[in-house]
């Protein structure tokens, strides 16, 4: 339940209480490139009374590695291992959850930061930032030979999502026996500083719609996220 | 109800009891661009015995006079005053419906065949195929100046879709006072010779997803489109 501090002893007791600080990110500490007041100091306070501090994002279309650079140029401090986002969690969950044999592959849409996070896992992966699936030219099942290793789908935002990529998605889900539907979270939408953008569940919204059935959803608030944290 | 016939007589009696007889296209006449068995003896016979045929389709990709050329070249007879598409009806339904003021414009992600039968309506519009919406770079708000004489969002198929087209439509709908959400057609999926693609709904399925929202719809199986062909 959510409580309204109104003392300094009420800030005090809360500061005691708890050893971890989960934070969240876009929109908590900053709206696009601009840092939310207070988050610095409060950041600051919590590192100076020895608590552990973890940022817990949705946002999947940075690696960890790149998301840290984002926290330093808006000049807050983090460490890598602090940060858990949804593509991180996701390799982990393709890779240690469902344990996808290694010959098999995901059939990605996202962007680079959601393919570094694969590769880290060592997980195979095809689509993606790939050119040849980066286009607005049309798509026809005639010329395209489906990859029979594709075991899972998943998705995350895209700001290059196109009619390709859902074609593939869809009919790799579609035909491929076995084939899961993972999205990295359901975010309805994104804020920016200058307003709110389609977010990574609007992304994957085509696929639900077009194969009548809900994706298994990794980022908050769904619990694997957490899992994830948990046992790191 | 479904009725099987089985006897010639069953025929004759179905035949006499109907003067006007309404198609599907995708899927019921051809599939793709291969015909289906059966489907021009069907139509031909119904001419023959002095029927009204008309083609309802839900299809918004093409013009009436478009959708003409591909019965044309399958070799199957028809009219352009006997073909009722989703596009048609859209914009039949913005201006006679709505009654939207001459001087809004409607904010279209969709296909040639849709602007053109907005066209024809003398319906304003932006979007669609403008080379400016069709892209794959990034878009941001910062950069972005909407238009405030955009009064509704029609969505059809357009296998163009992109990041930009879907920011800005959601956003259209978000900010405009009073700008309606308007679909083509609901078909989660659209059906060619090789088999399933994604189909307008699932087109405009990030927008309903986004904004939490379901849209009007034009096309079959909702009545508007019915409508529209009544009054004809």
């Amino acid at each position: 339940m959510a409580t309204r501090l109104s003392t300094r002893e009420h800030y005090a007791d809360l500061l005691d209480k708890y050893d971890t600080w989960l934070f969240d990110c876009d929109g908590v500490l900053w709206q696009g490139d601009k840092l939310i007041e207070g988050a610095t100091e409060v950041l600051q306070l919590l590192r100076h009374h020895k608590k552990s501090v973890l940022f817990v994002t949705n946002n999947a279309t940075k690696s960890r590695k790149n998301y840290k650079k984002k926290f330093d140029s808006l000049g807050v401090e983090a460490h890598v291992d602090e940060i858990f986002g949804s593509a991180f969690a996701s390799a982990v969950y393709i890779s240690s959850v469902m344990k996808m044999p290694k010959d098999k592959k995901v059939y990605v849409i996202g962007m680079a930061g959601l393919e570094e996070e694969l590769r880290e896992e060592g997980i195979q992966y095809i689509g993606g930032t790939d050119p040849e699936d980066n286009t607005l030219g049309s798509f026809s099942l005639a010329n395209w030979t489906p990859d029979p290793a594709v075991g899972a789908v998943l998705c995350g935002l895209d700001t290059s999502i196109n009619y390709t990529k859902l074609s593939k998605a869809f009919n790799y889900i579609l035909r491929n026996e076995g084939c899961a539907f993972l999205v990295t979270n359901e975010d309805s939408t994104y804020p920016t500083a200058e307003g709110l953008l389609p977010g990574a569940g609007s992304i994957s919204a085509p696929l639900r719609y077009a194969l009548g059935r809900d994706p298994i959803a990794i980022g908050k608030p769904k619990g694997t996220m957490l899992d994830c944290i948990r046992a790191k």
